[in-house]
């Protein structure tokens, strides 16, 4: 039996302008263009391996150890895609074996737990569609590609490069100029560094394809915001990541996060994802930049009450004196400093303590489960870690 | 000593379109016209006593008991107004006394507590502007005096009113135009019934002279709120408050609330006046309605995280059946139902419960500090209530 394997990995990205509103829900085309900083993957990362063979029986897939379904028509669009897109390599080389006419086995796995509370399907489909380009050899580009990746899940998209990527929302109706394209390397600004802040709630969220098509079709407001707001706010933030101008980029990616959510709350019914605690972080956010008369750190919200801080390498210090010296019950910070170095930055705090003029909330720790700390990261990278066993074409 | 005195009430009023942005704040002229519904003096009202002598040596402000500051720019605005009306007469009629000329005592009183989270200052104002019109004896209409009201704090020009009160906007520079007008008196629709959820909150808000001036400045949403959203709903709401449209009213009432916290939570830096427990109070609103298969009740917020509910008296037993029966331990009930009427909600709600299918927050309670049950109700009314002493000019 022969067996063909390929291996990826593919990243968690986070928007820093929101993607919130499809004008086309089969091909997940976006009612406005999004930017989104890609994170390391040393710290979030999906690993998948794809393998195709004359004798497998069908399409299966694998994810975190567990058999799940591939009868979402977004993975069977993904899978068609590609396929097509071998088959075409087919035809014209006869001398191809028929990939896109066998079944494939599909394993992936993250490197952070479900618990973590992080949405993975950006990273799942990311790395199905490269781990299958891969296999397949096809010949596309990553934007290319971007755009089957965007049919599984929209943001995933912008999973295909690291750095900063934009997702350029396109006018066609077939979607075809909806795709991610690079807007700096992470070697171009690498200095930017990410904290989540992993936020317990009971609640269920509206899932955000719900939610977004619900904000589409009742706010008022939601108009203004991507025929006017997000479409100037991409050029400058394209602009302030060209430029490395921190500032800019953070109060951007504030008020762009805040907006998104305001058109959240202008839907009928109206839909919340930050709870209370999200508000505390954003209000301790504010005060930490006016407490050094500089916007240091940015928050930013997805369809759920975690935060992801944006900040530069060269003010974490500063920044972490109250974050850690709030967090420090929270699981997270262990994995990423000494002892010391965490001691560190409560020195620092207590530095600041005399000047300190607004209400800090002792018990915030509470309504966090955990952080994980981690920075602007690469794209999809080829891997020689292999989830499937060559000669059984099974998960290992 | 010859003391001349007057003495009114003025209602407390609740906006369904919400009146936030001043487009000029020294007269408290608004961005938006705006519309409430007065409530029942009743329950809420201020009492005003005003007495002028020529024996008075300085205008003396005493509030709950408490003697205040008459100091602040909004209510020596009211005052000069006032006056000016009053010299008016005078120079024509001679015989008039020159009260014009002499100094005030002003006496006023709360019939609510000032924890119950109420802003008393709109029916504050209001009793002040109309109680020394009354002791003036000036001839201006309601709606002329309510432009005086408007200059004390906007939203108490609305309160000169009962029943159903339009504020419109006005465009002139001098706000000559900006005023209070009725809509439909209470008796027109007097099945209108209101219930206001005290919320309990730790945080102070950001108060809304502050609070509306940084949306106004900052948010990108609120300029399509105030050109496009609220104009279309100011006559939509004033159709459906005509034609006793519970449902049109009701929707357009939760829309504005959440299109109001939305430019809120879209302004540098985000406002947030509703908490968990507000949003709580929205989603059990929401799945009454949808329990019902109709609109029967509404939601609206100020700035603030207190609800207050509107629904009309038909409907009250079966929205008790949930708020009752999940805020039985909260103050408030007992003054307006019987134990037998209290336990018929109960017995409603189990007739309900196998067919319920959302999930009921068994904790609200533990967010809700006391519920207030009121209606619609009357403007100002004239009282042989007096609080100063007719013999010394004090308060009694």
């Amino acid at each position: 039996m022969s067996i063909h394997i390929a291996s990826t990995t593919a990243p968690v990205n986070i928007a820093t302008l929101k993607y919130w509103g499809k004008r086309d829900a089969d091909l997940n085309l976006p009612t406005n263009s999004s930017i989104s900083v890609t994170l390391s993957q040393d710290d979030l990362r999906t690993l998948t391996s794809v393998a195709t063979s004359e004798s497998f029986n069908k399409d299966t897939l694998w994810i975190n150890g567990k058999e799940e379904s591939l009868d979402s028509k977004r993975t069977q669009d993904c899978l068609k895609d590609l396929r097509s897109l071998r088959e075409e390599m087919e035809v014209n080389d006869k001398s191809l074996p028929r990939f896109s006419q066998w079944k494939l086995h599909i394993v992936s796995e993250n490197n952070f737990p479900t618990a973590a509370g992080l949405a993975s399907s950006a990273a799942g489909f990311a790395a199905l569609v490269v781990a299958i380009a891969k296999l397949y050899q096809l010949p596309q580009s990553m934007s290319e590609l971007s755009k089957i990746a965007r049919k599984g899940s929209g943001s995933a998209c912008r999973s295909l490069f690291g750095g900063y990527v934009a997702w350029e929302m396109g006018q066609l109706a077939n979607g075809e100029d909806s795709m991610a394209v690079p807007v700096a390397s992470m070697d171009e600004w690498p200095e930017m560094k990410a904290a989540i802040l992993v936020v317990s709630d009971v609640k269920k969220d509206t899932p955000s394809t719900q939610g977004m098509q619900l904000t589409v079709h009742t706010s008022d407001l939601f108009k203004e915001r991507i025929n006017n707001v997000v479409p100037r706010r991409f050029e400058e933030m394209k602009t302030a990541i060209r430029n490395k101008n921190f500032k800019e980029f953070a109060e951007l990616t504030m008020k762009d996060s805040n907006s998104f959510h305001a058109t959240c709350l202008d839907s009928y019914p109206p839909i919340f994802y930050m709870n209370d605690t999200s508000k505390k972080i954003i209000r301790l956010i504010h005060s930490i930049n006016e407490f050094f008369g500089e916007v240091i750190v940015a928050y930013t919200f997805d369809a759920g009450p975690n935060a992801v801080l944006y900040y530069l390498e060269k003010d974490e210090a500063k920044i972490f004196a109250f974050i850690y010296t709030l967090l420090k019950k929270v699981e997270g910070w262990a994995n990423k400093y000494t002892e010391p170095e965490l001691q560190s930055f409560e020195k620092l705090f207590v530095e600041y303590k005399d000047k300190i003029t607004f209400q800090m909330d002792s018990e915030l720790y509470e309504g966090i489960n955990r952080v994980i700390l981690t920075k602007v990261g690469s794209g999809p990278q080829s891997t020689n870690e292999c989830l499937i066993d060559e000669s059984t074409g099974s998960p290992k």
